[in-house]
């Protein structure tokens, strides 16, 4: 069987390790340069979205920021999952805060902000501090804003006014203003669903970001109860999307109660983990309910943690020696993630022992969540 | 870094699966077209070993009949792990034998016949019956002569004699003749050596054949005195090569007496349970070995057993919901190794009863071992 990825990154190459052995072939739409390839060897195998489509049996995605013409098109062959609807709600925020709504799941209080009369209502109604986010994807570094009880709100109104009217996506782009959610941690839940509705959720993982980045994700074992509720909200968003293939939550944990931040409609950096600690991986999961086969299970073989390799650091060869390294085959950059490093362990404990090990082949100040992450589960 | 393997068969391909995560580039020299392919997606990189050697930072086989020619090339390269010597060992029994005595080790009496005399002398001295093998490859389905006490011995002998006449490989050829041992069952030990002499080496599994073909590899667990005897013997071979890279012995254990069978320099289809039941499975540590990277742990994670996919069986994607699918992506053939499945438990008994539930899913006779092997766990 063919799939077809729209995206050539990293995700794109792990869902084509993982297909290998299933003798599923993957090749990836480079949205970019228009060239279809293979997702490991970045071989040139053809060019054209047509052409992939003509010669694909399944289409998916490694991302959501992708051109709705180019998903309109996919839609119309018949062959994408979890199709262009879920697509498009990951990536546009109204999208995905109206979902939220409908599907009846926790999340934060918002205000869809188009004009200046409803920059003034949000202020009014939700109060601040409030985040403000672009609804689709921003651009030259912008689409983010915080207003304090001290900021100067004509100012920042000024600002987003601006960028509104320049935005490439035009009227479809619009701000998003949500409450601020004083929360205590982030989770984040993946799953897979199948054409049947039949799921397999993964444990929870507890991210913890370093400057705006996922730097750590640990799957040590959480309480039952937020393990529930993240699946009662999981299986409606899901439900609602009839969605089919991996997706991915993001929770704030508020005292113990779950608050949907955000989706994302594909396989997930805070998944990563399952590679080494998953009876199956979420990479593997997802093309199996894409292509229509059996599911796999999401069942937590060990504690297992996922580091994140961003950017220009070092990682010394001595870590491979205590963990399982990924790397992506990518030129370092400043904010680039380039591989990641996941490490296993009998227990919660250990694993924090296990954290600790390899905290002392790297720099502290290149892996800063390291030392906490270890410290939180010893 | 870059690896070449000789052989571009699914060991090469698994190699390049397990690799691409290490950012190793794997290549395939394919002996019989003599071109350089990808092992896993086929495309054609180039044409001729010396490219490939010239092209690669360190090279490797999957397999160990490879032409004497072809191995010193290799050798003189620099770049060539496990090495000539340790190739040309095991794909040459009369090598194999000597080393086995050299290292100390126990194995079965034998005698080397090149002539006559020799057959008479293996006969009178060792005593009947005798297994007899030729030293190199055989040809034709022919290689292999069992004498009991009824055999006709001198039409053996003809045979034997033509055979050895008409051998491709020239005087190189010979027969080895053996000891029969009525061993209780088969086992095999996978492990890992670096160019230190450090070893990582997996838990015993035991073997069951089918028609001479591995059908069923069972890593559940073993007997510790067992475990240690296996163990001291491997590294009195892989220090009498000087190994560098994972190596495989088969033992005949014979009332809990082990003794080697044979040994393959190169990962091994008895060791493809570690892809899902060890921390680190045995083609990620023979690449870690042959490049100098850390070894990984060895250490089972849990019991595990594979079952291999041999010729035009029916295997329905149903079993895929209680177990791991490793596809060759290999036209199916009589006596064709196509694939294989993973399968892990809690337990040695749940392993049996997971073994037991994949059987009812698979034809009796297409997979006879299967439920013998859930019935000995039980």
């Amino acid at each position: 069987m063919k799939v077809l990825v729209l995206g050539a990154g990293q995700l794109a190459r792990m869902m084509a390790l993982a297909g290998a052995p299933l003798n599923l072939k993957i090749s990836a739409y480079d949205v970019r340069s228009g060239n279809l390839v293979h997702p490991v060897t970045l071989e040139v195998l053809g060019q054209g979205l047509e052409n992939g489509i003509a010669d694909t049996d399944v289409i998916t995605a490694e991302f959501e920021h992708i051109a709705p013409d180019v998903l309109s098109i996919c839609q119309a062959s018949g062959k994408f999952y979890p199709g262009e609807e879920a697509i498009l709600t990951g990536g546009d925020r109204r999208k995905e805060k109206a979902l939220l709504d409908k599907a009846g799941v926790n999340n934060a209080r918002y205000q869809v902000i188009e004009s200046k009369d409803d920059y003034d209502a949000a202020i009014a109604t939700i109060g601040l501090p409030l985040i403000l986010k672009s609804a689709l994807d921003g651009y030259d570094g912008k689409g983010q804003w915080r207003l304090k009880p001290d900021s100067d709100l004509d100012a920042i109104w000024q600002d987003i006014d601006q960028f509104l009217k320049t935005s490439p996506q035009g009227s479809r782009q619009c701000v998003i203003a949500e409450e601020f959610v004083p929360f205590d941690r982030e989770v984040s839940l993946i799953g897979a669903r199948n054409a049947q509705g039949k799921l397999e959720i993964y444990p929870l993982t507890e991210n913890i970001h370093t400057n705006g980045i996922l730097s750590v994700s640990v799957a040590a074992g959480d309480d039952d109860a937020v393990q529930s509720q993240a699946e009662a909200m999981f299986k409606a968003v899901a439900d609602a999307l009839n969605y089919v293939g991996v997706l991915a939550i993001e929770f704030f944990d508020v005292g113990g109660t779950l608050m949907v931040n955000e989706i994302a409609p594909r396989v997930h950096n805070s998944g990563h983990w399952t590679q080494q600690g998953a009876e199956v991986c979420q990479f593997e999961n997802h093309l199996r309910a894409v292509c229509g086969l059996p599911l796999g299970s999401a069942k937590r073989v060990r504690p297992t943690a996922m580091i994140n390799i961003v950017g220009e650091v070092t990682v010394p060869t001595d870590v491979m020696a205590h963990a399982h390294v990924h790397w992506y085959d990518k030129a370092p950059r400043p904010g680039r993630k380039i591989g990641h490093i996941n490490l296993c362990a009998e227990s919660a404990a250990s694993l924090g022992d296990a954290l600790d090990t390899v905290s002392q082949h790297l720099a502290d100040d290149e892996f800063p969540a390291l030392k906490p992450a270890a410290d939180s589960l010893r």
